[in-house]
């Protein structure tokens, strides 16, 4: 951990006292971004180039629990992590930020979302640990505190602090104090996100260095942050008046722009599978057969399609294998 | 045909004198730009936002006579266009800008490549039916000034009135007269193209659409030109100094981005199929095991191979279906 991030840790703890707890749990929602997160202004305090929109996914996500313990362990699904897993490593580097809580840390994590799909697993990873942590210190923090520190594990872990339809603000400060998470004060209950899994194995590369690939070399991201921000705006817009085809196109049209950006740069970089492509080109198809259908993709080959109830079962027709989460319940 | 092309057809033609002869034939080749064409400045005129640089495909073209008639007919392959096809309507359409030669035509097209399946068969198609109208009408005009007359018909097809590395100016004037090709004054005799094709069905959407719709409603669009522009320039200096690798990357990445700007259009624009990402992820990996294989892919589904021929063995071992073209005889 740099010197930076633990200042930002300082500063943001500032006037909190810690009282320890046995034990903290806490459960965060995976998130879907309709206004994606893709590229840093500082990559050590994670401070997007964006601010970015999401919804959560209902209880697709997280639950953590927490001890202080004498030794470091992890683990995930009920299995012991290896001190050289990537999993292990990232989390236990990132308890290395809170010595006043204490110096080692027993972690039980489940996931009831598949780890590294391009599904945020670790968005709702460190919301949760961090949701976490704060049960176990006592801290008291308010959720846009704790969206700052979650952000530090992971940009887009500062959404999922929250469920429903969350914003996290670029913010324009270097010290990162103005870059956290804000749920935006909207209910949508016939919304539907329904995720097709395309491939379960782990990404060829992971979003940190995809980013950083992007922006060094891929020219078309030059255009990416003025689109980025007017889809957010129109995807607040859709939200506040209920506008569905508003929302559905907003969302894809910056969800393939992002993939853009990616095919844009050297080497160039896809996340799609052949498959993932075979389902945006039927997609396309029911959309110009009058079908109300977009939808969606991060960082990995899995769709996300986002439709409204009252054409569930047109969609489920299509896509049999569909997993329909209700974000509203 | 619009004033403004019948115009600048006069201009092209003036001091030339037409000296009819009882048939005009030629042949032109396909040409796959390394640098490509993507978007207008003046549509009438097909006048590109950027200058391109292609290789013509050998023997792979198109080879067409053409004769004055009482009435026009057009045949493609040996068969009998109905005056109700897009080919018929293209082809009469564009020698209504020749009435000093003649009223009606007869035209007869061969074509060693699938038509309208990204293999720029509009480009030898036109670049071989203006050079037998030259033939024909006994102009004599030289190949620049032929160039600029094959550009009406397709913007592309100015390129493929030469043989070998060719580059299309943008040019600067709102009259087009400096928006010609050129060859240039280079051979590369190693260098193989090789085709995969992916699918022969007729294009969902056409270039002219395709591009229009691009510049409309894509932001990345934005980044476009500048990015092709310095492209353009590191292929014609890879041609220089024969370095294969900057002139596989450059015209995959300048590729890749061009689909990326077509990505990020609304509604998207995807000429490729599952079988081409399949490809391209293939390309990916074999580059990544050390082999020197790069793609360029046009509007269409179709993969072309880039490669040397001291590694021509590697690449048909993985590409069995592969159809190899030597630009350079």
């Amino acid at each position: 951990m740099s010197q930076i991030q633990t200042q930002f840790i300082k500063n943001v703890l500032a006037g909190t006292e810690t009282q320890l707890s046995e034990k903290g749990s806490a459960f965060a929602p995976a998130n879907i971004a309709l206004s994606k997160y893709w590229g840093k202004r500082n990559a050590e305090l994670n401070l997007p180039a964006t601010s970015s929109l999401s919804v959560s996914l209902g209880d697709l996500g997280t639950k953590t629990e927490i001890r202080v313990a004498a030794e470091d362990s992890v683990f995930l699904n009920g299995e012991a992590m290896g001190s050289e897993t990537l999993f292990y490593k990232r989390t236990v580097d990132f308890l290395k930020l809170f010595p006043m809580v204490g110096a080692h840390f027993e972690v039980r994590t489940q996931n009831s979302i598949p780890t590294a799909a391009g599904l945020a697993s670790s968005a709702s990873g460190f919301a949760a640990l961090v949701l976490a942590l704060n049960d176990l210190a006592g801290w008291g923090l308010g959720r846009r505190m704790l969206s700052l520190i979650a952000r530090l594990g992971s940009g887009s872990a500062a959404r999922s602090v929250y469920s429903g339809f969350v914003q996290w603000y670029a913010g324009t400060d270097d010290d990162g104090s103005d870059s956290y998470a804000e749920r935006i004060d909207a209910e949508w209950p016939e919304l539907r996100v329904g995720i097709l899994e395309v491939s379960n194995v782990h990404k060829p590369v992971g979003s940190r260095e995809g980013m950083n690939r992007t922006v060094a070399t891929s020219e078309l991201y030059n255009s990416w942050p003025a689109q980025a921000d007017a889809d957010l705006e129109a995807i607040r817009l859709s939200i506040r008046e209920k506008d569905f085809p508003m929302l559905g196109k907003t969302a894809e049209h910056n969800a393939l722009s992002m993939h853009a950006t990616m095919l844009a740069a050297w080497p160039p970089l896809i996340y799609l599978q052949p498959e993932s492509l075979e389902i945006i080109h039927t997609v396309q198809r029911l959309r110009g057969e009058g079908l109300e259908l977009f939808l969606t993709i991060d960082a990995g080959p899995n769709i996300k399609l986002l439709f409204l109830e009252s054409v569930a079962s047109d969609v489920i027709a299509a896509f049999p294998d569909l997993r329909i989460i209700q974000p509203f319940g």
